[in-house]
């Protein structure tokens, strides 16, 4: 092919992506564990989930790409590039769901990554790398074990292997077993080393957070996975009558939490509205109308795409606390410290390239979630495409993503990885 | 009996009180019921509660004391005047418990009285009035039923019968039956008509609050029941990704929740200390740690002993409410009201004179809590004799109080009962 011939390739690759097929397949998907509500219950792990898989590689098959997974269940599908021993461009994303989700998080971007291979592929585009669509196992195990994005710690470090192997869930299931029966639908796949070279790593998801929609932006190009720290606070104060009990000898653990949680409002209130801080568990004890609250528990949800700012801000949770707690004691722990990920260079500047010559609409924005990139930027370079989705809303069954920005999506991405396998 | 004889005999009063017979019967009914932490489990309407009465009237039966029920279970045991057809004077207390209770709140009222009954008895005093032992059957109910002190409210008002019979609990099953059960045990007992008049009513009962133990006094004579209004706020926000929803576009109920209590306390504070103001229960939706709360729903408990601040201050919640919701709805229900009643005249100053002539160090207290007294003041004049109760703890298995309180405040009620008899 010559160089006009692949410039005019590349032109027409936007019109190979296939709104009909992707719409087809999404609905596909979101039939299995599809909810009355119109969401998707697909734990990582479940019958449901290998069935995801199973359709995705039945695609692959059809379409005669090459499959493998590695030894945690990771699957690759393979479209060759001129040169094959190069390190593929890989895209993708995960299949599995929170309970009772939605039925574009994760699996959209297997979806675009697929519709991208096979849009390249009608197009009669070559690479010179092989690009490849992932899933990964087991993103969303966070709400059975307590971690999320398995598969993709893993795969970047393979040295974790022995210890998320032994995390159990409230069943006591270790994942070794659960992940044991989700490979068993698979021995016959190829199999991938884990931390097999990746060239560029490109992810598309839904924003799961509304600013693409208040900017009215079809595309967001993500600069950086949040940093994320949260914490458990523990106030203990002392049950009693609410009727007999004067407030000057009250212990109320409501009371001291409440001006513990207006204390570390206004030590976090950011004007640039770029902190995410959030108070989403409350648990009372006794919990009656009539009885002063002898302990309130609740969790902090912090986020920060600026390390110092993570680490500074986030230490001051203690302090603060204490100094908000009154006639109560209060222990504060740290249940989660993940630092932030910056996406810059190649795979951020081509998708921008990609974005600017398809003229769509578009913004640069951190991600709020924490995504397989997240783990994959650790041994690649990487980035991610955002489409908007309805009112922001995500890990809920009210999930909502138009066609029309998925298919765009699908677009920025498809181009980007043709970029990408020949750099 | 000279009158000489008489004040010797009333003088003897107080030594009549048993202390060992007393701290018997109140073992005796503490093993019904009790759970392995020491409190009592003795539901309203249960067989332990069914059990509790039984023994009761083993005791009147055994000394010789007629035994009366009304047709709503209320048990009356009767130690005759010198005038038979005079209205009696009657005290007691409820013998059913809260949910993993303890083992003195209602049951030391009744046996303070049946002792008081015994003490008199073996004092030889003759007194004009019949002096009663009454327990009022569930005054507790309202863990179940939602509603307490039936027995008391049916007595003091018939016309409240038909509802009262009709409230459901959690199992779907209505009073009437319930009680038809717990009655069955006692159809050979004589019949008593509700609203039959009584000449002065006196309640004697654990403080269930820290004010006596604090002062360090023995007695507390009460002055009043304190108005009760409660409330139940339910704040509807709007539920988001905790990592990628900025500040700016969320609707977080928790924390509209947390700026409306906040603006309640500063409008319930109250510098003499004498409004009671509890918010006792919060419920967060979904309670998820990465998710911004959809929806906050609280109780406030409200007591004062002023009818108007009762009425007030309670109509701002919901003005409160609605300026502090921020972006949220907030709605505001009562569920509860009732107003204050005001113990004065000849029983509280009876139990004054008492308090004096036996030298024990007192101060005059409203409760906290609610008591049967509160609905026989309707129909009788009436008063209340509080004892300590250890840190105020109350409706809960640590409840305590000491046997030295339980004799002061027995000899009181004797003295009382004896000088009322006698008006």
């Amino acid at each position: 092919m010559s160089r006009t011939e692949a410039l005019n390739s590349l032109h027409m690759l936007a019109a190979h992506v296939d709104e009909g097929r992707l719409w087809q397949r999404h609905l596909d998907m979101a039939s299995i564990g599809a909810t009355p509500l119109g969401g998707v219950h697909r734990l990582p792990f479940s019958k449901e989930d290998a069935e995801s898989r199973r359709l995705f590689l039945s695609w692959a098959s059809a379409r005669g790409f090459a499959a493998e997974m590695d030894d945690f269940g990771n699957i690759f599908v393979r479209r060759d590039g001129t040169e094959r021993n190069l390190a593929p461009v890989v895209s993708g994303s995960h299949s599995d769901t929170q309970p009772n989700g939605g039925r574009f998080d994760g699996i959209f971007g297997v979806l675009a990554a697929f519709e991208a291979l096979e849009a390249i592929d009608d197009a009669g585009i070559a690479t010179r790398r092989p690009i490849e669509a992932v899933i990964w196992t087991a993103e969303e195990a966070d709400a059975q074990f307590g971690v999320g994005c398995l598969g993709s710690q893993a795969y970047a470090d393979p040295s974790k292997l022995p210890s998320l192997m032994e995390i159990r869930n409230g069943q006591n299931i270790p994942v070794k077993q659960a992940l044991a029966q989700l490979m068993a639908d698979h021995q016959h796949l190829g199999s991938r080393p884990f931390k097999s070279p990746i060239a560029y790593y490109v992810e598309a998801h839904i924003e799961q957070g509304p600013e693409l929609e208040a900017q009215d932006k079809a595309i967001g190009i993500v600069t950086a996975i949040q940093g994320h720290r949260s914490f458990k606070v523990q106030v203990m104060g002392e049950a009693g009558h609410a009727g007999a009990t004067p407030e000057r000898l009250r212990k109320d653990a409501l009371v001291a939490a409440m001006q513990i949680f207006s204390g570390l409002r206004k030590v976090f209130h950011d004007p640039d509205d770029v902190v995410r801080f959030t108070v989403g568990e409350m648990d009372v004890v006794p919990n009656a109308m009539a009885v002063i609250p002898g302990s309130a528990t609740f969790t902090i949800d912090f986020r920060h795409p600026d390390p110092d700012i993570l680490q500074s801000l986030g230490d001051r949770i203690a302090v603060v606390a204490r100094e908000n707690a009154g006639p109560c004691d209060v222990t504060v722990s740290e249940l989660r410290h993940s630092s932030p990920v910056v996406f810059k260079g190649s795979v951020p500047e081509t998708i921008l390239k990609a974005v600017e010559s398809l003229g769509y609409s578009f913004m640069a924005l951190p991600s709020g979630a924490g995504h397989d990139a997240r783990y994959i930027a650790e041994i690649a370079p990487a980035g991610m495409i955002f489409i908007p989705c309805w009112r922001g809303i995500s890990h809920n069954e009210a999930e909502s993503a138009t066609l029309q920005d998925m298919v765009a999506g699908t677009r920025v991405l498809a181009k980007t990885l043709v970029e990408l396998a020949n750099l």
